[in-house]
């Protein structure tokens, strides 16, 4: 099925608008209408090629929300009608130990992300949500709540819960100290989860001007990470960091901040691979864990939990005919956290 | 009282037979005199002060093995006679919330090395068992039983607690697979601790030379890490990887070894900080662990373990004499696998 859309068709060309085919629905398949797709700093990275191996054409996008518009014979979990969404992943394996217990994003055979990959047919590329629909396995597709604020949860689908699940992961609980390194679309969420879990959350940044905004999502102290003095007064204060930094950095003056038995949790794929000083890491018998998305299982719940809690991005919508622009300011660092384009502009 | 020793004067001179006054024994003392004490890799880098901060005259030596000769009159644990170990660490504030558990090797206030450092009072220099004796608080000596070969049982003291320890906080058992980077002190020690736990324990090393050893240590299988090949086979393998390399080295090569939720111990500390690959750690949700020798209860719990088990050190043993070409001899790895001092020859 012809499908309108923006794509990149090399990595120094702008997006565009592009036309591509989309399968037909097959009987495990879902067809949805996409309303609402985030914009994820690693669209930027795999549209500009800066982690190699780009695919072009690429149609970005895997923080995706919208309607079933059809659904094939066998699909039981979805109606036409449903608010749905896709996020990073849309196929693996589905036989090997992982995804056998619904992590699938660790499927040995690797998962299959939802654009800049081959689908598991290995002729068709996967295309991503910059787009007016998208065919998917129903196992990779979510319910999503209507009574949350629709265009705000498509960042769920990957800021969402590549935070949650390394939170949940490191147990994160009532009365534990948790710092979050930075606040971008993965810092404001981790944020928000943290305080929900009944954590006592730092918000920890290289900008004064980010303590406002992150007393207004929930954080309950500020700490400054270019003061000496402040980081040093937070030596071994955290039980768990959740560093989203992007941008190359060392580890060791966070790993500084965590008390015994700490867990640093990683989620920022910086493109030079960080320092790790070993003496930092064997005070306290401290940890570095990474953590890639979510399963479908985990997901779901988190999806859950955010209809239950109200939780949502703080976003910017844009229309699509912006996309080139927000690219722009996210890599300026101005965008308060997550541009979402809406699909109805297209 | 007057003390025989071996010491450095300096960060360049050879060690040389010294003479210095330990103190008289207090309420809750023990006096040990030293019989063996072990040759670890560490005291070369403080005598030769690669890490900094060194503390001269230096009397090294961290793995003791002795007889009590006399006991203040408040100690509960020990008489005269008993066969007695002193370790890495004997002191610390014994307030804090890491040393009422038992855990003082992370002290808040930081714990006191057995030498090159400063003892509580602030102005003695605390000094090791190069000597013919020391005086220590009870709680930082431990029983060690007469069954086992003695001279063998002082690398227990520091490359034995040194592996036991995270061994056990990852949860080695039965079943689990267990990869032992390096085969030196601490990885001899990691592969005898790992093998009596259950674990399929497989040496991972630079040299095809150290097969034969392994298998004799109880190994069950050998990785030869240069050979691209074999290393590219055991990828996402292990449960547990213990990593004892000194030498400096990146951790990618040996993340990318770890199945699902799998842990790389840290206990080496080479003196450039390893690079650590962010892709490979969000692999598998992996994780990097560190870990510093054991508190008084854990060490004391691995000494009796190996009573019961029959595990000691491989060893040489050598007299006060040699110790300076024993120090040459480390650092061209030729040593299988732990030098150990006979006191008896000061």
């Amino acid at each position: 099925m012809i499908t309108k859309a923006y794509a990149a068709l090399t990595a120094k060309d702008p997006l565009a608008p592009f036309q591509f085919e989309r399968r037909e629905v097959r009987p495990n398949d879902v067809q949805v209408e996409i309303m609402y797709c985030g914009v994820c700093h690693s669209d930027i990275h795999q549209v500009r090629d800066e982690w190699g191996e780009s695919i072009y054409p690429m149609v970005p996008g895997h923080e995706i929300v919208g309607r079933v518009i059809k659904t094939g014979k066998d699909v039981k979990k979805f109606k036409a009608g449903d608010i749905a969404g896709v996020g990073v992943m849309i196929d693996s394996c589905r036989k090997c130990k992982n995804c056998r217990q619904q992590m699938e994003q660790y499927c040995v055979e690797d998962m299959t992300g939802t654009y800049n990959g081959m689908e598991r047919d290995g002729v068709t590329i996967a295309q991503g949500g910059y787009s007016s629909q998208i065919v998917t396995d129903e196992r990779y597709v979510y319910h999503i709540s209507s009574r949350l604020d629709l265009k705000a949860v498509a960042p769920l689908l990957c800021a969402g819960i590549t935070t949650y699940s390394p939170l949940r992961y490191a147990g994160v609980t009532k009365g534990m100290k948790v710092g979050v390194v930075g606040l971008g679309g993965l810092g404001h969420m981790g944020v928000k989860f943290a305080v929900s879990f009944g954590a006592e959350v730092t918000l920890i940044s290289t900008s004064p001007s980010k303590q406002k905004d992150a007393e207004r999502l929930g954080a309950h102290k500020f700490l400054l990470s270019t003061d000496e003095k402040q980081m040093k007064g937070s030596d071994s204060y955290f039980d768990v960091v959740l560093n989203t930094i992007s941008a190359n950095h060392d580890y060791e003056k966070y790993l500084n901040l965590l008390d015994l038995n700490g867990k640093m949790l990683v989620v920022g794929l910086p493109a030079e691979d960080p320092r790790t000083r070993p003496f930092a890491l064997i005070k306290n018998r401290r940890s570095i864990t990474g953590s890639m998305i979510g399963g479908t299982k985990e997901t779901q719940e988190m999806l859950d939990y955010c209809a239950e809690k109200n939780i949502v991005a703080d976003i910017e919508l844009i229309p699509i005919g912006q996309i080139n622009e927000a690219y722009e300011r996210m890599i300026r660092n101005d965008v308060r956290y997550r541009f979402v384009i809406d699909m109805s502009t297209l």
